[in-house]
């Protein structure tokens, strides 16, 4: 038997797409924190007979489901019938006197008449009991489902949101709570090797059945380690940083962060510690540095701002880059991005500075500098300028994501120092380093 | 039988609440626009037996099922075999010599060696057929699984959104495209009017029974309409725009674009047919507005570039504020704002500047300027200079998109012209004009 609680998303706007199934995530998060173990996730219509048969399998299947939506007093929403289809076969929905009550004095406090089909919402199998919603007119319902010897606890929640977290904060966990069985949960996030790199580095850490688990996932350049321990509170804790110690120790300075933190916030800390300020010259990420740089806040603390040079005369007038090289070697090249970036710390004054040019597509490209072909420059006052040529697959917003973070990417490694920096910028033609 | 298409995603991430499952509800939006029924979704973890079950279960009770995700090169990566369980019990994984083949010359283009987990990519069932992915390493498998007299066509893509959305839109929809019932569905994008107002324009059109449909929703200070008709693909697409064209004429030249055309290209347009040039002068904002507006394809045409002022002595050095304007009205200030965009346009040399001055918090607010004070201010050449106040509710990444958009829309209104700007520059204090 799977002692993990199933996730059950009722309603037609989310099988068509119209929203986003925010509910879900947010109730797997939450199980996990209170030592329960999200299972399948599934999402159906509003249609009776599938509803009460997704209920029905995640129910002999889990320990408990969760159930979320269709609980409004319109004939579209099925979950009271579909729950007494699986807990109470054959029987028929009763009303609930406290149930009527929260109803009447919902509508009497708003100084509204109740629509008739609002009584809708105090029905419930005979069974079952009703979950207070001190946010919205609809109750939760909380049920026991029995095969043979296997017993699944199902609570029903409102829909919205704002009505679903507290009554599943206030009402389910402290049934559900399990401090035994915790699922303690982490990721480290890295930049500068590709997946299957880290994966071989982690090695048997990653094999599957391995208690922590350990498993990676990628977006925009960025390769995500995710640790999993599940056991006692304490002892899954434990286990869990045990096993990020060990990642920690394979991957080395490749990971930049933990959890939600990111890149950009751990440079600035890295600045803020060593009193350190930091400017950008922009030409393909056309600003996207600086938003992800300002979108930490304090930033103000290191960050002096910068030049968005997307027009070749900017980044003369604005930088000081000299025409000449524009001309010589082009927008997109080492020459180009190195003047920028040495042209940032002057005019700007700061110790560090970033720069990018790029062909970000979809037109621009050529032979030698396809779409996708990226410099990334760090300078570093009364020390090296630095420039990596990249390729990096994908779109136009892809190929500026990927470069807004590797250039943060490179200002760290540029801070860790020497040795560092030499894992990501790999040697031959794809670098260049200069004095600053 | 089912003639709907099931959706099943893949990944202990989703099941875990670690990311968001947006393809999910990218497909079921796809699938309609193709005049398929999205039909159940499931989501479930890296798990070889609960993920063939679940496709298995899918495959026998829908025409067609759509799997997102685990096709990576490592061993948590478990699609493939799944896959196998369901269409070939027994059998074996083979090696796919065009898979093979995609593999090395992905990595060969990138001068990066293969590592050798990553040919775990090139297998499938043995009746299955790989889908090409130019856009990562892993390729999509299409396989055929039958039950009785059951035949249910399945597709395993990629998760990364950037591979998956280009392989439904070019090798799966081809196969699944059903013109006789289609949702045809667009949405009007609109900036300057509250959700409430710009709804009892709409009026009846919004009630709900309403053949084709029209709802709203907001979004970062954007007000969407979307429109949906359902039916035989000429009779939804008329019936569509029809409703369209009635809608546009309840709200005027308060919506700026259709689907998915952001504000920055409509104001591209705008600028390019006009001949004309822009810059930016941002501080809260930080980058972000420049990086909205290089997001679109040829803004080099008419952007020339900005300065992101966060310091004080960059808005005076780089923009030329004047000191004591900051000391005696604030960096946050109508003054300020004024003198960036001024700055920016004398500057840079454009015809037209937006500056953007605020708190985003969730420091730096005060009684008299609380966090989610902002002025924008649009400055054209020979011609007027413009300070709008706004304040925004929210947190700072809130705060900082809704300053973007408007200075976008506050340039859109300034473009459009003096009737039109009145209509989102309400008068009073909040808003100041002089001459540029």
């Amino acid at each position: 038997m799977n002692c993990a609680v199933a996730i059950l998303s009722v309603g037609d706007e989310l099988v068509l797409g119209q929203i986003e199934d925010t509910n879900a995530s947010w109730l797997s998060r939450a199980l996990q924190s209170i030592g329960r173990t999200p299972g399948e996730r599934r999402t159906v219509g509003d249609d009776r007979a599938r509803l009460a048969d997704a209920l029905r399998t995640l129910a002999s299947t889990h320990a408990a489901v969760i159930v979320t939506g269709g609980l409004g007093p319109t004939l579209d929403d099925l979950t009271r019938e579909a729950l007494l289809d699986v807990v109470s076969p054959g029987a028929v929905l009763v009303e609930d006197e406290a149930g009527v009550e929260h109803l009447r004095g919902w509508f009497e406090k708003r100084g509204r008449p109740m629509p008739a089909s609002n009584l809708r919402q105090a029905m419930r199998p005979p069974n079952a009991r009703l979950l207070a919603n001190p946010h919205g007119t609809a109750p939760g319902i909380a049920a026991r489902a029995t095969f043979d010897a296997h017993v699944c606890e199902i609570f029903c929640l409102p829909g919205p949101p704002n009505e679903m977290k507290p009554m599943f904060d206030n009402l389910v966990a402290p049934v559900l709570r399990d401090d035994a069985n915790v699922v303690a949960t982490a990721a480290l996030h890295s930049i500068g090797l590709g997946e299957s790199t880290l994966a071989e580095r982690l090695g048997e850490l990653m094999e599957r059945g391995r208690e922590p688990s350990v498993g990676t996932t990628a977006s925009d350049g960025i390769v995500s380690i995710r640790v999993r321990a599940t056991g006692p509170r304490n002892a899954a804790q434990a286990a869990l940083e045990a096993t990020i110690a060990e990642c920690l120790s394979r991957t080395g300075n490749i990971v930049y962060g933990r959890d939600g933190e990111p890149l950009a916030a751990v440079v600035g800390r890295m600045l803020a510690e060593r009193n350190l300020t930091l400017s950008t010259a922009e030409s393909c990420t056309g600003g996207m540095l600086g938003s992800f740089i300002t979108d930490v806040a304090g930033s103000s603390a290191w960050y002096m701002g910068g030049a968005v040079t997307y027009a070749n005369e900017r980044k003369i007038a604005d930088l000081g880059v000299p025409a000449a090289t524009i001309e010589t070697h082009g927008a997109v090249s080492h020459e180009t991005a190195i003047a920028m970036a040495r042209g940032a710390l002057a005019r700007f004054n700061t110790h560090l500075a970033i720069a990018t040019t790029g062909v970000a597509g979809p037109g621009g490209g050529s032979e030698a500098k396809p779409v996708g072909t990226v410099y990334v420059a760090v300078a570093a006052r009364d020390g090296d300028v630095f420039s990596r040529r990249f390729h990096f697959p994908g779109d136009r917003t892809t190929v500026r994501r990927r470069t807004a973070h590797l250039a943060l990417a490179c200002t760290r490694f540029a801070l860790l120092g020497e040795g560092a920096r030499a894992l990501l910028w790999s040697e031959g033609e794809a670098v260049r380093v200069e004095r600053a």
